[in-house]
């Protein structure tokens, strides 16, 4: 099942896709789908991100398999940097080298504590595609990665949720500017989905809505203002947003 | 003004103190508060969170004026920790050893980026009284602190937002146990609220209901499941917290 959430006239629509039409629904989290009679067609809408989320989570070092001789690791964005397919992500002018990095990104759907190996799946409500931008100038100045983890349409995610895709071998194709630059496989995570699940609900709550952008095996790729990035994720989608500049920032207070 | 979210018979209710009353509002955030007519005395009602916010920062290395040697440096917490005054801060068994840190914590009002010096105070509501729970022994297994700063309630905010105070020079008093156990002032923090907000909004967006615990002066004091804690910020409130054990953790991921 494909999961969306599209601009309306009165707002956000939650829609589920039947077909050639995304059909409007109360509440993609509830257990039965309640539709709401109003529908829209494919092609023909303008999609928000899939989400609201209220925790955006990534994981640190889960690039490939010597990543597992260190133990898992992650890292909060702000919530506020998630975009949706087509909206710009921002260079503020003097952030530096940025690259793009194409990663499968599960989305949450139940409240998740304390998760035991094995039995992940239950709290995942299904998969999207995410761009876990990163100012990798910034990680030398801040190495616990707010500064280059959280600027301006950082976590753009969309442009769907696929609910009944295997997420254990899927493909992931990064292209700028219409040349592909990266290709590689969910399957090259150091960390699996359900041990990153495991570990991360060991530490903390997750919620409906909530993201874990599951790490970058070999998919990222350095990116400039004007640039043109899509991700595609096989059996999932293909997300494509522009680089622009952004301001200048103010000056900062010096030691 | 003081303002505060409450528990109503119909979910939680913005409100005003207007003398020996709570006067709800439409909305917290609005320029011009608008009263619904429902009121409830003072004493007898059940604080909310004062906020929902979609982000919480917390300064790092922000106790006196030798963090000052450092540029400043902030961490995320998740938002799904934000408790009131009254509910539980639950230590997972294992955890290790855990601290709590008295902060004055500044609730953001307005949308605000690239903040200049000198005019961050227009982007703030009023400030509010913080506990950054820390579990300090997990900062050695992870120095980026996603494993010691978002167990469960291990943000209490409260129990309510005072907007006209200067924030420059406020006693805090660190309270476990009904013993005073720290006592400092806001003036002793490394760097003031107005490069903390230059500094934060230089690297992302804050918004409405954001909060950032500007840091711990000498604040903090090591708590055990049992313990009642209890933070006084002089011209703002006290919130106080019992602290309790919570489950242990799943078998984690090994290298």
């Amino acid at each position: 099942m494909r999961l969306a959430r599209i601009q309306g006239d009165a707002g956000p629509v939650p829609v589920v896709q039947r077909g050639d039409r995304w059909e409007a629904v109360h509440d993609l989290f509830a257990d039965d789908l309640e539709f709401t009679g109003e529908s829209f067609p494919v092609g023909q809408v303008t999609f928000l991100p899939p989400v609201e989320p209220r925790v955006v989570l990534g994981m640190a070092h889960n690039s490939g398999p010597t990543d597992r001789t260190q133990p898992p690791q992650a890292f909060f964005k702000s919530p506020r940097t998630v975009v949706a397919d087509g909206d710009p992500v921002v260079l503020d002018e003097g952030i530096g080298p940025v690259s793009i990095e194409g990663e499968l990104a599960v989305v949450i759907g139940r409240r998740a504590r304390h998760l035991a190996p094995g039995e992940t799946a239950a709290a995942v409500l299904g998969y999207t595609v995410g761009n876990d931008v990163t100012a990798v100038g910034q990680i030398p100045l801040d190495d616990r990665l707010l500064q280059a983890k959280s600027g301006d349409g950082f976590t753009p995610l969309g442009p769907w949720i696929e609910t009944d895709v295997d997420p254990a071998d899927l493909g992931i194709t990064v292209i700028v500017n219409d040349e592909v630059v990266a290709r590689s496989s969910s399957h090259a995570l150091a960390w699996s989905l359900d041990e990153q699940l495991v570990y991360l609900s060991s530490h903390l709550e997750l919620g409906p809505g909530d993201i874990v952008l599951s790490g970058a095996p070999g998919t990222g790729a350095p990116v400039a203002p004007g640039d043109e990035v899509e991700i595609r994720i096989d059996g999932v989608g293909a997300l494509r947003n522009p680089v622009r500049t952004g301001p200048a920032r103010a000056a900062l207070p010096t030691p």
